[in-house]
């Protein structure tokens, strides 16, 4: 029999096997909140803390997204949409190759989050608020975006000129103001651990 | 000072860090041929090779993408290029988290391909030609695709209606009617391994 003409049954990999190599569940957690309330700073925090623990990892934000993948997508609702729609095909994807997946968006649509959540499914889903106060977030201006905002330079910005709608049942939600990013992050990993994605015990490498 | 005026340097979790953990240096192999030449197939053994000899992988293809990402989506030459432009970005994401990717697409358009590797770079990039020729692939039909791109009830069907621009210069051309599917995988891995993607010093597991 020539080889073009085997039915050849191959040891499939899943993302069981992945897991297993990995040794870890894979799972989204997804930061929202205003601009300037310390997303990306936290995810990011939460990166560090969990590479330090041995996990794979990966942060998707607007920087890594808005400038590839999303590029040819703007700001309207119908952009934005289409914009989380995509973030959440490619952590799903992540997520089936086994990662952790850091996702900072702001994210203003409860829809839109709700859309996300169930593309990924609760085992692979966690949603964290970074609550932090607007005042707060247009006082900080690391961007200068509140203040073109606040001039009308800036249309459909969310917290000045839009509406951001606030989790109502986040899984957690973080007081930036009373907890530096490093805590903020311990917080993040231990309910990643309460939900079984990974096992804190002993793993801690010191820094 | 309260937490929120500090300014904190996190410690920044980059490719190189990721790349480090997983003990591999993440990279695209690209498989291009004709409908039916066993891409998928191809792929998948190579992903098995790989995952038991403890490497993190992923597979894309139609199956992943053309149902999520790309649902969008229909098979114009404009969408076609629009289809590989994102899997190109998704990949591109998933090497900077380490990961060796395998991509399978008939992908007949040398431009678009070049489009795909410019994206992921040279370090990055393997082009793998399964180079099944048409009339094996037509014989083999698993899809019933060739009978009904003959009977005219398919239009621009690669192979048939539409041209295959063949790889003038792969890293490898697979002749799937002398090879095995395991056996062009240990080629694929081999060439990964010739470009420093891997090393297969004693780390094979016995199977």
């Amino acid at each position: 029999m020539e080889p073009s003409n085997l039915v050849w049954s191959q040891p499939l990999i899943g993302a069981t096997e992945r897991s297993r190599l990995l040794d870890q569940r894979g799972g989204l957690v997804w930061f929202t909140g205003l601009p300037g309330a310390g997303k990306s700073t936290i995810a990011a925090a939460v990166e560090a803390d969990l590479h330090g623990r041995g996990h794979a990892t990966y942060l998707l934000d607007g920087d890594n997204l808005r400038h590839g993948l999303c590029s040819d997508l703007g700001f309207s609702a119908e952009d934005r949409r289409e914009n989380l729609r995509r973030v959440a095909e490619v952590a799903a994807l992540m997520v089936d190759a086994g990662l952790f997946v850091m996702a900072a968006f702001v994210s203003p649509s409860a829809e839109d989050r709700a859309r996300v959540a169930g593309r990924l499914g609760d085992d692979h889903w966690l949603e964290v608020h970074v609550a932090t106060p607007l005042e707060v977030c247009e006082g900080r201006d690391p961007k200068g975006h509140y203040a073109k905002a606040r001039r009308g330079d800036l249309t459909s910005f969310t917290g000045v000129s839009a509406p951001y709608e606030a989790p109502a049942a986040p899984d957690l939600r973080i007081d930036t103001v009373a907890l530096h990013p490093a805590q903020a992050a311990e917080a993040v990993v231990a309910v990643m651990a309460a939900r079984g994605w990974l096992s804190l015990g002993g793993e801690t490498e010191p820094d």
